[in-house]
């Protein structure tokens, strides 16, 4: 009998609410959601059949029969293809997908598909082998339904954070040597990696590729140090940090497929008032903010909160448009925290705090960022790097 | 003047063959081919319009208005969204779109869209926004068109492969030292990260994100071990080769958005004979296929050679279905070196070789992999790294 996670149950409920009666997904991190299997690379699709009732099924080629049975939590395991002497459904998945939706029962029912991750290309796919469906959106469902982690979610977090506050005291501790950005970026990923093979001998770091290509190794800095903050996001440079400047630090890791993300900007040496001041600020905000952090708070209030608080400093034309964003199998996941949401914090949400100032005419910018576990009476902090005002 | 590509003409010859007045472009890859501008997170959607007649135009986010001129050679850069004092064409993609296809009098005309790529959400988004014009796939264009490759993917190509082979040497290294496949996989990656930040200034090494992530490190190797070798594609473990054994390592690098692959089997201390005959007929094969990697080649013929020589070997029941593919802005282009390829090399033409053997039953596996470009008169090995026989 397949292991089952809470997850499946709130999805079945979803689906009967909607009428729906088989979830079919390709998307690498829905099939990874339903199956717990990363086969890391996607060019033969990896696809999971989940019926209104009865198990999940797990559809993959043959060449990753052994694999998937391994690492995957669903036990009725279908193969497509040819390789070696394995026995498969057929020489092609669209074949096999459609005598397990006849088996089921489903083939002529209401079938949900990733519309807002499907190629047109695989949908008129879709639409061939499914002539008789009524073919509607799961994208909906699957945003709500990850907005809750399950067990095995929350444990995987806990290590990916692990991961990233070693990546953080490693990266602090290279600006304080002067290093340059691609110096304190790969020292940084070293130190993850060293912990990752010294510490957790049953956690991947594979991440989810494309089409195109995989993501063998998901623990990953970037720094970007003074004016290079307006960036955002770039590769690091060989930019070295003056003394004076603040200097951010970006870490992402994973662990079995779920994301923690921890930021930090570090002072390296004394910096300007208008700097200073602007990090105070947003400390302040994020100490405010953290009581709030519980079950029934709206997302929207800690995005208020930041607001008002950029107010009451001088900040009214600095207000960001969010100030983060739910994680999970996605190290940026859809639901963001801005003044629209419509959510409210239940136990088991996961999202990153970060509340952060962009102002590029007095070349001031903060970047401070963790990733937040609602509890059933409050908040955890799954990153746990040294917090408050930084300087090296 | 936008400093141009030779593939911006390719694509304008095939668009004039096929009667389409524009591209329209939302695939990392796609647009990044068409600007050079790799943003590394994708959640704020990159555009390329390319009209028959002009010059291509990026359409970003206005925060990455200067991160986009700083790395795009296209010149004309368009912004959409609100971000500090930037003045955008408007609040959101759609609109924006929208005026520049007005501009360049091609909304009610012929639009390719990359129908292999483009999730049906969006599809019908661009349905809204062109309710006149023809919508037409560009998937095969692109395909057809990335086959050659220019000279800025060629010298990305050549420093990709010479990271690729600075992290084989640490692999190899680490083998003979009597490391595990973790081990041996992140020396592997600290010292291309070494390479990278001690050589190479003016080289990113992200890779191409999803919707959910990016990726900012693509300089990636793993290791698998004895009969982990059968994985083909697994996460490293902490598992230690033994003696006799044979050890593959794969190793994937980026530089610049261009990819190079270099995989080897390593004997770990003298292996069994059918192992080294396994060995020695794929090295065997490897030498009859050198001579053929020449413009004029039908790429089939390469598969041939391989499918001959395996039988001639005995391995009859053990051939692989392709022995290759090309490989460019993805690690895995979509062209694989298999009997039914009607492709014919072409100078420019680049792609892995590695025919391979997988014999369970015996407990043999081979795993070598070397990035190939084919030259006006013949080709070039872009990896380096030591080949034939190798033992430590």
């Amino acid at each position: 009998m397949t292991q089952t996670r809470p997850r499946i149950a709130r999805l079945k409920a979803a689906m009967a609410a909607e009428g729906i009666d088989a979830l079919i997904c390709f998307k690498p991190e829905h099939t990874f959601y339903l199956s717990g299997f990363n086969p890391i690379i996607y060019s033969h699709p990896v696809i999971v059949i989940l019926p209104l009732e009865g198990d999940p099924v797990l559809m993959v080629h043959a060449l990753r029969d052994d694999h998937g049975r391994s690492e995957s939590w669903v036990t009725d395991i279908r193969l497509y293809g040819a390789w070696s002497t394995k026995v498969t459904m057929g020489p092609n998945w669209q074949e096999a997908l459609a005598s397990v939706l006849d088996e089921k029962g489903v083939r002529q029912g209401t079938i949900g598909l990733e519309e807002d991750a499907m190629p047109l290309a695989r949908y008129r796919v879709m639409q061939g082998i499914l002539p008789g469906a009524r073919l509607v959106d799961s994208s909906e469902i699957f945003d709500r339904c990850r907005l809750i982690k399950d067990p095995d979610e929350i444990a995987n977090a806990r290590i990916a954070a692990t991961l990233a506050d070693h990546g953080m005291d490693a990266a602090v501790e290279a600006v304080a040597q002067g290093c340059n950005e691609r110096e304190i970026s790969t020292l940084s990923m070293a130190a993850m990696n060293r912990y990752w093979t010294e510490h957790l001998p049953d956690v991947e770091v594979a991440d989810f590729g494309t089409l195109e290509g995989g993501a063998q190794n998901g623990l990953w800095t970037w720094t970007l140090a003074g004016d290079r903050m307006f960036r955002n996001c770039d590769n690091s440079s060989l930019r070295q940090p003056k003394r004076g400047e603040t200097v951010a630090i970006f870490i992402w890791a994973v662990a079995n497929g779920i994301h923690a993300e921890n930021e930090r900007t570090v002072a390296y040496g004394p910096i300007p008032a208008a700097n200073r001041r602007a990090l105070d600020t947003i400390l302040k905000i994020r100490e405010d903010i953290a009581p709030l952090m519980r079950p029934g708070t709206p997302l929207a209030e800690l995005f208020n909160v930041t607001k008002r608080g950029l107010e009451a400093a001088g900040y009214a034309a600095n207000i960001p448009g969010r100030i983060g964003h739910t994680i999970g199998i996605g190290a940026h996941e859809h639901t963001s925290l801005d003044a629209k949401s419509t959510v409210v914090l239940q136990p088991g949400m996961m999202f990153t705090l970060e509340p952060n100032l962009r102002v590029p005419a007095e070349n001031v910018a903060t970047q401070i960022s963790d990733t937040i576990l609602i509890t059933d009476t409050g908040h955890e902090f799954l990153t746990r790097s040294r917090g408050g005002y930084l300087e090296v």
